[in-house]
């Protein structure tokens, strides 16, 4: 179970290229398998669709009860929003005793943050408005909590072609607890060649461009604009 | 601004060991320009005890405007409980006019949550319990807010030997919205030598050897062991 960071090959570890290095099969979305192309050179591979996770892990899981050293590969951190949980619940469903490493990697709202500036500095919340695994009554509840108790979020997956209404909740939600200046970034596809950084603020955020590329990152009541970046100041004295 | 994740080598990215070769100069706390030994040789070393962040960050700003190229290293992520947001707040209150690039890194939270299993898969908070910098009735009604609205939770500067009532008070917090058997993860100085993981539950995690280098993670209404993991099921049909 190997993250390799949300972009190409200057955000991976080293650790995550070793793995892939020592493997004899590498499993993974399409899109995945061509950002590590450089290291498959020669070694078995197995592509499949965006919506074939459980497939996907299934067919990982038992080439390694088969023996062989098998990568399964996820962009940022697979322990995100990512395959780490599918792997181990699969592989004691079907009773496959393999052992399972997982490899951090940068996860796509660090990786956002760093290209905004330091938005997620001290207590923050990673939610997802993709209500296809979780009821969209239990992530308005969480929306609602983050935002009253002053935490900054990040939100991932806010806004497909087909959904757009929950990222229109969200701002709502948020603009009844936070002024409408309230700086918010949005960084899509960060670290390929189609990254785009944005600062806007809340009230106007929802005008900007934002796909399922896409890590929105609403500020709290500290966070700030300094000299083009978003940041929220740990409370240093300077 | 250099993240260079929590332990040693292999949990570097590409980038941040490619900004550390390219810097002239490296600024960091002692203990992380010991873990980059290998990557500083010849380069001019400025290092300083943990408490002195902001002195630190002043003299590598100034160096950078002085002409060379910095880098200031962080363990784990710049960006979460880092230096990455006093950079760019220095660099404005003193008018340091000087290009700043931060390097994301995986945080200590990830590289807790990979070896603990996958408690982070879907919505999670990070919430700091240092009441240096944050009051801790502000840090209360965070832990209170993201407890009721079953987020799992990784907390970081949990205890140190000074200051262990916050820990205390984050568990009966916990425990007034979770049962009792709630999985609870601790990952200490993960990546390291010292790397010690522990999984234990709300009820008797308090008796479990926790400082400054560990992140407790507890876990949510749907977290659960799997075959020694600590998993927050994402929800998929296995």
């Amino acid at each position: 179970m190997v993250g390799i960071g949300p972009g190409g090959p200057l955000d991976r570890t080293r650790r995550a290229e070793q793995a892939i290095a020592q493997s004899q099969l590498v499993v993974g979305y399409d899109r995945y398998l061509d950002l590590i192309q450089d290291l498959t050179a020669g070694k078995e591979l197995v592509s499949s669709g965006m919506t074939q996770e459980v497939e996907r892990c299934r067919a990982a899981l038992a080439s390694a009860r088969d023996g062989k050293v098998v990568a399964l590969v996820s962009s940022g951190d697979p322990g995100v929003y990512g395959m780490a949980g599918l792997a181990i619940e699969l592989a004691a469903a079907e009773g496959f005793s393999v052992p399972i490493e997982i490899v951090p990697g940068v996860s796509a709202a660090n990786a956002a943050a760093a290209k905004l500036g330091a938005p997620l500095m001290l207590d923050f919340a990673c939610i997802s408005l993709s209500d296809l695994l979780v009821p969209w009554e239990v992530i308005r509840q969480r929306l609602d909590a983050v935002a009253a108790a002053d935490l900054v979020v990040a939100l991932y997956n806010p806004r497909s072609q087909k959904r757009v209404k929950q990222l229109d909740e969200a701002q709502a939600i948020f603009r009844r607890h936070r002024p409408g200046a309230t700086p918010v970034g949005i960084g899509t596809a960060v670290g390929t060649d189609e990254e785009r950084i944005v600062l806007s603020d809340l009230d106007r955020f929802l005008a900007e461009d934002i796909g399922m590329k896409s890590v929105v990152v609403i500020g709290n009541r500290s966070s700030r604009r300094i000299a083009g970046w978003l940041v929220t100041p740990r409370g240093y004295q300077i």
